[in-house]
């Protein structure tokens, strides 16, 4: 939707800073290039579930990457984790337990499914952040009101926040999951793009009742390939038994020579972890730099915590919006910011939440990976914000239109 | 399944002829493993309704080689064409009416969609054909008990039967559907697989309500690489745009480098062409082999038209069976195939049909892809019979097996 509109503006040959759209511009590295090429002639269908060897490396990388104890789970292979999100939600019956503000596709999925959702609204003051209470508090009251919470979905480092969970609120978390017998689905497809501290899964403390997602999308910029992996607590067979029937009948396995191409992936081969280490550094320094300008701007927004993106709450700005642009909600913001000022963003409506909510997501992703990644290597820039101006000069001149745009709001 | 059954007794050292399973045994074409190699630098998302230049030459190519006159058809491309069947399901409500035997993975994706089935049981008196007349009395009739029939699949040429429907008999089915308005999901998939008759499709007759799917997995032997094909009349907008926020919640697009790999597949290539006949021509010949194996059991089995599979009925065996072996069922007949005669099939379980029928698909691609391929260019063999029984040993050594088990029975 904003990718063809922005499409169409650029062809007009309108300048446009696109904040709107999330992947990841880094080219894909060299070795999993070679590697597809010399899997070209495998035409032979997979196990549903997945070539044995990558399900037997991704489980061992993942639970690294992720940093879950346990060795008790089945790995599933699926065309993207957002496929396997789907299957799961398929899998287990059940009504759903929903934080929002939250990634687009999850409420889709259940108008498919015919899951009934019980919404959680998270607000700034916690940071859009699930706490133990919360959970608790909204599982009692929700089953007295006749409901059947069983499955939880948490996304981490999320989208659209850029916020993460700290171990202490993880522990929390799983401490009343575990009570109250809920399953948790845990998107972790940002793991790797975690800022400056490690990732650590939930299934760190509850490996029983979590079922961990992920893919390649997002640390390797392979999200055209589509192959998402899923970890299945051995404590829920029949899960993954459901999981692995689905597949079969659907699109019974992923695509052969992509499955073969990955396996480097999954190795922690040197160059390859370098290039993600670099790659994350990156969208860290670019993430960083638009949140600078939100504080230029006085927006009450704590630091990015992983991924590419920003969630901030305009709210501060309402009179003036409202006197200057005659905007009262997320959607007129979106659409003004567009039109006066060339940046595209998404309401705060894409992620379920309330229109009148001022928020906006602001992506960090709109430069050139692999000039990105050479400058980046070299070293060629004096400060990260220099970096940032020289090359990602859409991104810079994107805030410098944000600023304008609400400056002149707040005169 | 019969798979891995079949693979446990090889690791033991045992000699299985394998007509137990269905893919076909060709090796990629080069041109296409080139094309994959100049491709793995792909890694951006494409549209959830496939790259424009695919799904325009896709549509071309599929009206030319299944007779469709009709543009009026938008293009989905989807990982296989079960996938494509199944988002179908999804998108249509009602019931629905189902010829059996049939294909494996209809009935279980019925039960994902948890939609309601109208059985119509087809045997070899009408070599396992619908026909107008019968569909429309099913119809009425189930209408009358309060069914409500909206879509209907049919499968040709078949699997497990090898049969097809001539022009007239589609031409028939075609009207019947259209007076009932009733959706067909027409599964092409072996259209170009079909036997020295050219394939048309019932959308030749019926475009306005006809779904037709196909892939490369038969006729190009890329089953592993994912693709599939669905083109959606126009005349039903809702269902095309159901189909592409389907695939935008669930797998997104098919992966990129093999959508752009696959492009060649569509464009008539001389050389590609050439090699899909011969294949074809190939499939003809070990069927055919396989039928006169058939013949001279005096099994009652018409001539295959196409695919890999015969699906013979050893009803006229019933007495002898049950006396030599203790075989009254499917199930049981084809365990006892394996066990005393190494030869693996299906029953007729697996298909929908009933138990109690002595019927097996027997598959015939137990033999080495590019050697048949080069010894058939080569032209290095008398007689067909000669070619299978040089170039497909196994697939001749397990039809001396059938008819030793058989002719045992007999006596």
């Amino acid at each position: 939707m904003i990718n063809e509109q922005v499409g169409k503006y650029r062809a007009q040959g309108k300048t446009v800073y696109h904040m709107g759209f999330g992947e990841s511009p880094f080219p894909v590295h060299p070795i999993i290039q070679q590697a597809i090429a010399g899997y070209s002639g495998k035409n032979q269908y997979l196990p549903s579930a997945g070539l044995t060897e990558l399900r037997t490396k991704a489980k061992q990388y993942i639970r690294k990457k992720h940093d879950i104890v346990s060795d008790e789970f089945e790995t599933m292979i699926g065309p993207g984790s957002k496929e396997l999100i789907f299957d799961v939600q398929l899998a287990v019956d059940g009504d759903l337990l929903f934080p929002a503000p939250s990634w687009v596709s999850y409420i889709p999925q259940t108008m498919i499914t015919r899951d009934n959702v019980i919404h959680i609204r998270l607000g700034p003051e916690q940071q859009y952040k699930l706490n133990g209470e919360r959970l608790e508090r909204t599982i009692l009251e929700s089953r007295a009101e006749g409901a059947n919470p069983t499955k939880l979905i948490l996304n981490y480092p999320n989208n659209p926040t850029g916020m993460t969970y700290t171990p202490i609120e993880l522990e929390e978390i799983a401490e009343v999951a575990r009570k109250h017998h809920i399953l948790v689905i845990s998107d972790e497809i940002y793991a790797q793009v975690a800022f400056r501290r490690p990732h650590r899964s939930i299934a760190h403390y509850y490996p029983e009742g979590t079922i961990v997602t992920t893919g390649l999308s997002k640390h390797l910029s392979l999200g055209g390939f589509r192959l998402g992996v899923a970890l299945v607590p051995q404590r829920h067979p029949r899960v993954f038994e459901v999981l692995r029937s689905i597949a079969s009948e659907t699109f019974s396995a992923v695509s052969t020579p992509i499955q073969y191409s990955v396996l480097t992936a999954f190795e922690e081969n040197e160059e390859i972890e370098k290039y993600i280490d670099q790659c994350t550094e990156i969208h860290d320094i670019v993430t960083r730099y638009v949140w600078h300008t939100l504080r230029t701007l006085e927006v009450d927004y704590a630091e990015p915590q992983g991924g590419f993106y920003l969630y901030p709450d305009f709210g501060s700005y309402g009179e003036g919006l409202k006197k200057t642009y005659g905007v009262e909600r997320s959607t007129q913001l979106a659409h003004e910011l567009l039109n006066r000022s060339s940046l595209a963003s998404l309401p705060a409506t894409a992620f379920g939440d309330d229109d009148d909510n001022l928020r906006l997501r602001l992506s960090t992703v709109d430069f050139d990976g692999l000039t990105a990644l050479i400058r980046y290597r070299d070293g060629e820039f004096d400060t990260e914000e220099d970096f940032v101006e020289r090359v990602c000069p859409r991104v810079a001149a994107g805030c410098r239109a944000l600023e304008s745009f609400f400056q002149e709001a707040a005169r």
